[in-house]
């Protein structure tokens, strides 16, 4: 039986989802070791995406199988019973037995939280990136919009990623504020991701509002596929992974 | 010169506000010793509220002597390049040389962060509750409402603890939760508070919530003056120490 997990986790103490070749702290790897536990099989799980170090998530994917007779929704309460409280399993369900999480067409939401003021308040401080100063929350959505789009978006991929092609469909980003303005909130929606792709969007959108990139370069800066035109890839810790709808 | 400091702290990593006699790490040890690097001078602050270990703090107060040179706004940017980032100075200034955090008269408020849902999102398990199953949330409001007022609030102060008086003011008690119902917020201001009293109260309006107080006995509990008829202690990481007003 195939199993497809929903997981969220506080990505703050691991190195990322994939296991590594040093013990390292993973999400996959305390996965696997407590699927070990609760079904004594030796299970690989199979994530939907490969977030990096210190970046959360509220709904990533992984499948699995086993031959376990626990019913598939059950995996939730034995999982969560097992597992470190900074992990949660949100949902658990059978899936056909050849559904693999990256072989299928899906829309992946990422939210890049910014908190915007001059000290930021500690329990704020894993959950977004820190800013100080005047910013143009309009600029930043005007900027938005030419993300949007069938693009190539080479110019928005950490520098030494080897891919196929650099090219994606984005259909959503927006931006969310606050009334106070303190938590400004980038949504970014597509059908796949490039290496630090919404980190370094979310960077140059941050520029534009600060008015260090013009909002009229954004479609060259795309047009040129060249890295060192777009905004700084921002801190790990504002990065969250909301979850998957399937097309 | 006396400095006020307000300061917000994550309590999470921290044994409470006090100086403890063995060495566990302290909000109010980590300030002494940030002003001991920062000034020379062995400094001990005076706090206004002594929180507990695991309790957070958005506005806590206290106040220190320095014969630094340091202007008094200058401690926020001088402290917070010292301090971890789970204590931030939000403010600094110069008060009376006489002026004692605990000697006036002074409007405390606090939070209590319920999270209401089958399951915790990670990122929620450091500064809420967890709560599950249908909460009235009318009837917790319309409990908060008999809570108001001047009242001996021993049926709400943990066993033991040694009070001159236990005769309070409470000038609020409200509750209010996000769109979703995923978040309730209960807010106490008084001028003063027993030993884990607000969190003693948020646990008699959850049992009200869950059906298992009646609405009517409120009034009988407070007037018993007995411990034994309130609602449990909630978890201090629920509780948040907001900030204070000065009459």
């Amino acid at each position: 039986m195939r199993i497809m997990l929903t997981v969220a986790y506080d990505g703050t103490a691991y190195h990322g989802w994939q296991v590594q070749a040093h013990e390292e702290k993973t999400i996959e790897g305390v996965l696997n070791s407590s699927l070990k536990e609760l079904t004594g099989e030796d299970i690989s799980v199979i994530g939907a995406s490969r977030t990096d170090a210190g970046v959360h998530a509220l709904g990533n994917l992984c499948v699995f199988d086993s031959a376990s007779t626990i019913p598939p929704e059950r995996f939730v309460p034995a999982l969560n019973s097992i597992l470190p409280p900074d992990i949660r399993i949100m949902k658990s369900e059978a899936v056909d037995s050849d559904f693999h999480p990256r072989h299928v067409n899906t829309r992946k939401t990422y939210r890049y939280g910014i908190y915007h003021g001059e000290i930021c308040p500690p329990m704020e401080r894993l959950y977004r990136h820190h800013v100080y100063g005047p910013l143009d929350i309009g600029a930043m959505q005007e900027a938005a919009a030419y993300m949007m789009g069938e693009h190539d978006f080479a110019a928005f991929c950490a520098a030494g990623a080897q891919v196929d092609s650099t090219v994606r469909t984005v259909y959503d980003v927006h931006v969310e504020t606050s009334e106070n303005g303190e938590h400004i909130d980038i949504y970014v929606t597509g059908n796949g991701f490039l290496y630090n792709m919404v980190r370094i969007m979310a960077g140059t959108l941050l520029e534009v509002s600060r008015g260090r990139i013009a909002l009229s370069d954004i479609p060259k800066i795309i047009k040129s596929r060249d890295r060192s035109g777009a905004g700084p890839t921002l801190p790990a810790c504002g990065l969250c992974l909301v979850g998957y709808d399937f097309c």
